[in-house]
């Protein structure tokens, strides 16, 4: 049976309100902190002061003692050898973190922790414990890291956590065809996406074993998939309940350190327990985004057309090998994609460091390596005399391309995405009369919509219709903000004839819903989750159709579905509402409308060594144009203005995508301008709090216009693919540009701070 | 598919412990007045001191004003006209019950509730308001309230609640035919099943509107039901969560008010509410057993074989219309089923009398009838010459019959039951030399294994194997005691060739599991929900085999299911445990192993004026003698011995079955013996408590042998049917007979006290 088809959208397409709004801006939506257990525990963890040091002893005798703790736990009750031989597991599995056991190696790693009464006796107790120390030089660069003669952090050669090396069609005769050759060095710096609710988990035993962990942080079930071999707990015996989310951007992706303390103390206490991480501690152990050098090679054509690249890629993996690879394979997404080109050499090595573990904040790596080749698309351009644009169009990518690397482009509006924006921010007029100190710059950048990282990649979804008529979707995708449960319930209600306020979405909770991968790794809850949830919503319509005909005594295909009602074609008067229906359903023959959609999509798993395959069923794309002004006085920049083109296929919720767009780029002019975790030589951060780490403001905000560009994306749900990652990923490319164009000096290191700008216009004076 | 045939039963009919049986002797299991939320409130409610008073004026003006009282309600604040207008809705719908308007009709019944930040705030509350009663005469008795000129307490003609009238056959023929005529009349007092556990309710509204409701009580289903339309909230928005039950027997079945109190008072307070009734309030608002005045006739030929029976039934219903009409009934079920009889004529009354809603304690109105015709079927054995235990047999209902009123008997060990206990109690040799003042006597009983009540009569389960190979039963159907989660467990575990410590049952919660009628008038549970789970179980067993066959390369025909395994036949190295499909199901396909099972019983709603029909899918048979030794200085009966053949299909797990018979027949010795309510001629109760109201301890039992009579019903899972009923049906007639053979006396009234019995034998020795 085909369903009934909705002829023209009611609710996809349409701004609306996030559904969760009200409760956010009452107060009434619940988060992490926000959880009361009875006779629950309050935790503090006891960290490291040094960046690398050896663990002499650990006494925590006086602490036991004091009264109103109740638990005191170390490294040598983390699960015996299990953390250290996850730690080193093959690669495809992200090694979870715990406490540190012998040696410790980076600033807040943590050493000991304490369940109390309460916060102040936790924090007490953490006084008490003795630590002796002796320690080790420290090394935070990831190429002084390299070098002969570097701390050791771990027992590996050169400090090198992973490498990776791969080359697509003849790169030396790429390189021949060449006119000119361009070679840059790039770099990016540590930074934290500070989201506003720092980390939070409560743990807490029931009677029957099972451990249930409310908290706040992304990816439950892969957490859950990974958790029972580290606490020795069977599978079924672990439940993870996401609470209302306060940001995260990433930040906690996959990290398992706090949910593993917060275990081991519930455990050994006996009584729930709840840690809340401290702004500092949100800094010190909740991912940073790493720090990328780039050297990157790039062959053109007098005529502009890229001919070959030749990217070397070094990061730092922080102290811990955890999503480094992962990143370095993220962050070559646009190398090949971007632009055509086919020849292209990859080189990337990952490095431990004695920083923190790195996490994948907002857009996987791909912004790091988009801020080198976006600014050397503009040194390329200005070396040919050709418009930065126009240099762009001509290598664009297209629908219907397949890269090098074997992205299948199934929709493609990058063009696009750079025409309107041109067009709008008058671009050709603003280059031609240059106004003093001010400039405009464009930079372009692509993401996938989703990942294939594992042999499932897709998305499984619940719809039910409940006794009233109201509809309840069942998915473990979850909103952590992006405003996705919003557009999962606007397919919903497309798709069953209601309005948006009779769809309401189930509590993250991995014991109910079906596994879900979650945003791992790319934005793909619209296009997995929103495939999965129509298909889930067209079944519980063809469900009720057959329970409505049997209940009219006339066949499923003689109905239709409108306006909350099943009717007879042609005979409004012969039809029942959903409450009917399913209200029948549920008490009189005691079948569910529980409609199920499972959507898997037609890819592939990156190859390991050599990262081909077509790894995502849809590729998304962005163009923005910023422009500044630079004060040549203090070398400050403003961002004045901003246009952003960014091709998500569909936009299910206008509204809700320019948010995340206008969102992204405001977030990014941090990283571009401001941002950085200060590390003194010792390894030790100096600045772990929002006074001396400098977050943008309202007043560092531009105005921003968005276009949303709908290239209809053929392996989407209403040709929609994602959106959440692409504001942000050109941002500072983009500035740097403009800078370039403002005031003629090419920053190749974030963040843009004022110093370097001085510096760069002093030797530009000099006529270096 | 057929799935793998499980030969030989391995976990299904053997004897083991309860699935929470160590979490309840450990003092782990969580009950309702565990519950403990945040900010919640306590609540206490005012109940009327009179019978029958009309309601001047309520001042709750001075509480509200009391420090930490955060709200006050009372009958105004019952949603508008619904509580008043299902009251007297139709008698298909047991009509819910909340708190005064206008009139108070039994002592204790609601006036005004509070909820305050303690107990004893709310206590104090309570004594500052002024309530005005005009009091009115009261009436309890339900014979005396026919009368003329008896109190009104509706506006009812003879203050008739329900009338019935039926006949079968051909009565007066069926007199004629007899030679002997028998009449007489017989009554039961009110009891009250005084579970260890008082009522408590726990409401909670979440931020989304979603009123959540942890209690002890049975139905939850049926309430979820019923509430929306009273609270005036979206079926969708109720959540009903059953926390372990601390013994019921029906007293709260379907009751509403505590729940509509709680929930009020939550809106109103806007925080959570916790209700804990007091030992008193369970005696007067948690309803008890009704008494039974019957007036039996019956006619018999010489040979003993019964040819009519006419049955008037006189019940008090209490002081609103509740499950009145449902006790008589199923209090019918034995009447015309027990024993062989073409001609049947019934007439029944339910009465409104000034006293507690009346609710269906432990078999439903089936052990106030059977009192009356099982000692009738004494005096007519006695008349004959004939042995009670030979006459039973020669009437006694077989397998194959289908009784007058449409009774299908689709197994039936009644015989068996009676010859069992027969010889085991040494029966002929026992009566033949009978020793001074002791005596023994039989009587026996029939119960329904699931009723059809409504258009849906089944259970539907879903099992689900988890990623670790653990399996999850999720039903509606609940475990109040009766043993029944070990029971389905069982089954699941039988089915899915797993031992019973690898399934745990999902807690009872409304939201998450499918619907469920429950023990809604029977004990249907093994029957209908022991189908389900199998259906299910057997679904999930598919599943597997289908992917296990996928990642072996072979067709599901060639595998089998052992020991947690599932394995090529005759290879057993190409073996996969559960959790190695069940996890690759989980994170490799994301396809969930979740077996359905929805059963229905091949039955009808019985007539509703003639109560013809086979409502169900299986009867239950029992047998019991008893023996006693009486006083005759005091009156005191002893129970001594006693024997119990319980016909029940087929016994699931042996030991809980005994279990049942066991707790049946010592809780019946109550009712037989020393407990009833008193009320004086106000209406007053005087014996609210465990002092003056009478329970049987351990020393008022009797050894008790029990034998599990396994008469394999076809419509059962493995042959089963139900039994928890089965225990206390024939208890107090058993006794009564007993009394009579060892002094000579018969008390057709019950309890059987000593005063009852002296008085007896004073009027035996006048000779009349």
């Amino acid at each position: 049976m085909e369903g009934i088809v909705t002829e023209e959208l009611k609710v996809v397409g349409k701004s609306v309100p996030r559904i969760d709004a009200l409760e956010k801006v009452t107060g009434k939506a619940k988060y992490g902190v926000d959880v009361e257990l009875p006779r629950m525990l309050y935790a503090k963890v006891l960290r490291s002061k040094y960046a690398h040091a050896r663990i002499l002893s650990i006494d925590t005798s006086e602490a036991e003692r004091l009264p109103g703790v109740k638990a005191v736990i170390t490294g040598k009750d983390m699960p015996k050898d299990i953390s250290i031989e996850i730690r080193y597991s093959k690669l495809n599995l992200p090694p979870p973190y715990s406490m540190a056991v012998e040696k410790v190696r980076y600033m807040g790693e943590e050493v000991a922790a304490v369940a109390a009464e309460d916060e102040l006796t936790a924090e007490e107790a953490l006084g008490l414990i003795k630590v002796e120390y002796e320690e080790l030089p420290a090394v935070c660069d990831p190429e002084q890291a390299m070098k002969p003669g570097a701390p050791k952090i771990h027992d590996v050669e050169g400090n090198i956590m992973y490498e990776a090396k791969t080359e697509f069609g003849d790169i030396a005769a790429g390189f021949g065809e060449a006119d000119y050759i361009f070679e840059d060095r790039f770099a990016t710096d540590l930074v934290h996406p500070c989201p506003l609710e720092p980390t939070v988990c409560i743990t807490s035993f029931d009677s029957s074993g099972r451990l249930t962990f409310y908290e706040n942080s992304i990816n439950p079930f892969m957490r859950g998939k990974l958790l029972p071999s580290i606490l020795g707990i069977a599978p079924s015996k672990i439940r993870i309940v996401q609470k209302f989310v306060g940001g995260n951007f990433g930040s906690t992706q996959g990290c398992l350190t706090p949910y593993v303390i917060c275990a081991l103390l519930a455990k050994k206490a006996g009584r729930p327990v709840k840690l809340v991480y401290s702004r500092e501690e949100e800094f010190l152990n909740s991912g940073p985004r790493n720090i990328t050098v780039s050297y990157l090679k790039t062959g053109v054509k007098k005529d502009g057309t890229i001919t070959a690249r030749d990217i070397k890629v070094i990061i730092n993996g922080g102290a811990y090998l955890y999503l480094g690879p992962k990143i370095i394979m993220s962050g070559f997404t646009p190398c090949a994609g971007l632009y055509r080109c086919p020849n292209v050499k990859f080189e990337a090595k990952c490095v431990y460091t004695n920083t923190a573990i790195i996490a994948p904040y907002r857009s996987f790596g791909v912004v790091q390596t988009t801020f080198g080749m976006e600014s050397m698309m503009d040194i390329i351009a200005g070396k040919l005399g050709m418009d930065p644009i126009e240099f762009r169009l001509k290598n664009a990518t297209r629908t219907g391309d397949v890269t090098v690397v074997g992205q299948k482009i199934s929709s493609c509006g990058l063009a696009e995405c750079m025409e309107k924006t041109r067009d709008y921010i008058d671009w050709e007029k603003k280059r031609a009369a240059k106004q003093p100190n001010r400039g405009i710059g464009m930079a372009c950048g692509m993401f996938d919509s989703e990942i294939r990282n594992a042999p499932f990649a897709g998305s499984v979804a619940y719809v039910r219709v409940l006794a009233d008529g109201r509809v309840r979707v069942d998915s473990g995708e979850y909103e952590w903000g992006q405003g996705s449960h919003t557009v999962l319930s606007q397919i919903a209600a497309e798709e069953l004839s209601v309005p948006l306020e009779s769809v309401e979405f189930a509590e993250l909770d991995t014991e109910a819903l079906p596994f879900s991968l979650g945003p791992y790794g790319g934005g793909p809850v619209t296009l997995r989750g929103g495939n999965a949830v129509r298909l889930a919503a067209v079944d519980a319509r063809e469900q009720l159709q057959a329970i409505a005909a049997e209940m009219l005594s006339v066949r499923p295909q003689e109905l239709e579905m409108k306006d909350q009602k099943i009717m007879v074609k042609g005979d409004p008067g012969k039809a029942l509402s959903l409450a009917e229906v399913a209200s029948y359903a549920k008490y009189e023959i005691a079948t569910e409308i529980i409609g199920r959609g499972h959507f898997e999509p037609d890819t592939v798993i990156r190859d390991y060594k050599t990262f081909y395959g077509n790894y995502s069923s849809g590729y998304t794309f962005v163009a923005q144009i910023g422009e500044v002004e630079v004060d040549p006085e203090t070398g400050k920049v403003k961002v004045i203005n901003f246009a952003s083109g960014i091709d998500l296929g569909k936009a299910i919720n206008p509204m809700a995508a320019e948010g995340q767009s206008e969102g992204g780029l405001a977030q990014e002019i941090g990283p571009a301008l401001m941002e950085y975790i200060i590390y003194d030589e010792q390894g030790r951060v100096l600045n772990p709090n929002l006074t001396d780490y400098r977050l943008p403001t309202a007043l560092d905000v531009p105005p921003i216009k968005t276009f949303l560009i709908e290239s209809n994306e053929p392996n989407g749900p209403y040709g929609a693919k994602a959106c959440g990652q692409l504001g942000n990923i050109p941002t500072s490319a983009a500035i740097a540009n403009a800078i370039y164009n403002a005031v003629g000096v090419r920053i190749k290191e974030l963040p843009i701070t004022p110093d370097k700008i001085l510096k760069a216009l002093e030797e530009k004076k000099k006529g270096r």
